[in-house]
């Protein structure tokens, strides 16, 4: 491949998309026109039957990338006084408290390192502390690590403590098995981009109606009021403010290519078998994953930087960009990495076009092994 | 045109694109790769030189709709125990207001009828009265009803009078004559895809550098933290979360053509004739234009309702969707209305076309004539 040519992108997003996905842009709509109207709709009952949340919960598109979606569902669902336990083990549970921070939300977290998960009884134990607390907000998928959390235990925990769950599912969503009639929940938030293979620009929350009934007035902002937008597209199917159009014929496009692989188990096995490929491939290589194998997500695979002195990530690289392979800088707190991500419109064979680029670039960069310090 | 056809939309956006534009987005993108920066980066000078702020203002792009914008940068810029003065002349500005109100920013308001704008000697007198005042937000086009403000002398009384202006340039901005250096502004906001003829999911603010510089912690939310996006796009180029990638993309193609068009005043012609072709057919039928000629900006034509009772709106509307053409419904509060647009990758051929379409539907509908009551 040479450099003009787009490169493939083993990145958490945004992915390679397929063909049908991007062609699917080549139309103009109007926003308050009838197909429209009709693909929006269709969209939103698509992701609500994703979610297991039929005839409760609903779906509200909103415009931006998933960061937005996760503030405008926190902003709208968690009252001015109440407060939240957040869990964190990476850098997106840290960001939601920073968002916290900025609306003036009250909150407490509970820390993990970032190769741990939280731990339900640990949660468990914060709830029947903290009487204060009416909200839990959990990371589906990290995708700092690529962590897999244990969402379904997580969620019948907050449960049975009587709480609301926040859940952003931004990684996981759509190819990881999920239903909120075992994993009850009142939200959870995730982007056309990842697992759904649409192409960036908008996002949704899947929220329980009860709740939202309940959240009139709490958004920090117009454009975060999930509460207003989920009314005023009630009332007329609409979007209050220009809707990304192209964007959502895209998602249109890739909701029925993620139907005809067989829904989430179908995009699942295409993502295992990525992720297993090139776990392989690379540990042939020296590398090593950061998370053992039981925590690892078919999503991200986070690996320790090599040892070897002639291993400077930077030339590594823009010397795989050369070769048509865009991956990732490591986002640890704890160590030095880099990240490989195994989704979007990929397959195997991707997988293993970019284990022979990785090949050749340790060849031209000198570097005998993939292996870190660690294990040496 | 059969109905499977896409229509031509004579709205105020999402509008009518080019095929060039669209086909921009059929690569995708890494959103951290060298190349996309470089896009970024171009689109960015691009836009800062259109609005005539180079070497004072800078260009922070917002992910979402145009009133994501609009509300960002007034959280970013108008501090939390500042003051605004509200000009209001349609829907716009007192969306503003309602901004302002769940922001909890304090602001008055200085409101004409929808047919008139604001006249500069008022703003004046509400600054001298009012020394708490610290910032003005004015509307260039009001998209209600397609009015032109007088943006340059608003801007010129309201840096005399010492205070800051943000403007909502949203249906304005690329076809209108505007310049900050004399036009004095905090900010231009606007959107990728009203005159500039991108598509629908992003959006930018033209902010004073120096004026951002102070606005650190002012934003309600972290996604309209301008302050942090700058800092941090200064710093590597790249957005914080995830950027509509392909709606960047497909506006890096359309401001080429924009520039290759002739820029402002190559749009602006070409919109103009497209306004005059419009405004004189429609009022051959007898419709009239709610607004005089000298205040219609040559963007969005708002007409009165006709009389006949043989002329049914929806029906109106259904029946040139029929036949490709789609307009808008009225957004007046004074009369009754619907309007058409006239942006977009459009010329006069395709103002004919609409205008045969009119006509034939006029017939089948069995209305005489356009003419609403008042001019009977």
């Amino acid at each position: 491949m040479t450099k003009s040519e787009p490169p493939i992108l083993l990145t958490p997003g945004p992915l390679t998309t397929s063909r049908p996905t991007r062609e699917a842009m080549l139309r103009d709509w109007g926003s308050r026109d009838e197909d429209f109207i009709a693909m929006n709709a269709r969209i939103r009952r698509r992701l609500v039957a994703l979610a297991g949340g039929e005839g409760t919960h609903v779906c509200v598109p909103v415009q931006g990338s998933g960061t937005f979606a996760v503030e405008a569902t926190i902003g709208t669902l968690l009252p001015r006084d109440g407060k939240a336990l957040v869990l964190i083990n990476g850098a997106y549970g840290t960001r939601i408290t920073r968002m916290c921070d900025i609306m003036g939300r009250a909150y407490v977290t509970l820390e993990m390192p970032e190769d741990e998960p939280p731990v339900p009884e640990d949660v468990a134990r914060v709830l029947n502390a903290d009487t204060g607390i009416t909200h839990v907000i959990a990371v589906h998928c990290e995708t700092t690590s690529g962590i897999l959390n244990p969402i379904r235990e997580l969620a019948q925990t907050v449960a049975a403590h009587d709480r609301a769950l926040i859940i952003d599912s931004m990684s996981a969503f759509g190819a990881l098995p999920f239903s909120l009639a075992d994993s009850p929940a009142d939200a959870i938030v995730a982007s056309a981009n990842k697992c759904l293979e649409g192409v960036p620009g908008m996002s949704f929350a899947i929220i329980r109606e009860q709740a939202l009934e309940q959240a009139e007035g709490n958004a920090p902002v117009l454009c975060f009021d999930l509460h207003d937008q989920w009314r005023a597209m009630e009332a007329n199917g609409q979007w209050r403010f220009t809707p990304p159009t192209h964007v959502i014929a895209a998602l249109d496009a890739a909701l029925a290519q993620h139907e005809a692989e067989g829904g989430i188990a179908g995009r699942e096995a295409r993502y295992r078998r990525n992720c297993t490929v090139l776990i392989e491939g690379m540990t042939e290589m020296g590398f090593q994953p950061y998370l053992s194998a039981n925590l690892q997500a078919p999503i991200i695979i986070t690996f320790l930087t090599p040892s070897d002195p002639n291993f400077v990530f930077d030339r590594f690289y823009n010397l795989l960009r050369d070769r048509g392979i865009v991956i990732y800088p490591g986002k640890l707190t704890q160590a030095n990495s880099f990240r490989m991500g195994c989704i979007g419109a990929l397959d195997e064979s991707h997988m293993r076009r970019a284990l022979d680029a990785v090949r050749a670039v340790m060849g031209e960069m000198e570097v005998s092994s993939g292996a870190p310090e660690a294990t040496l």
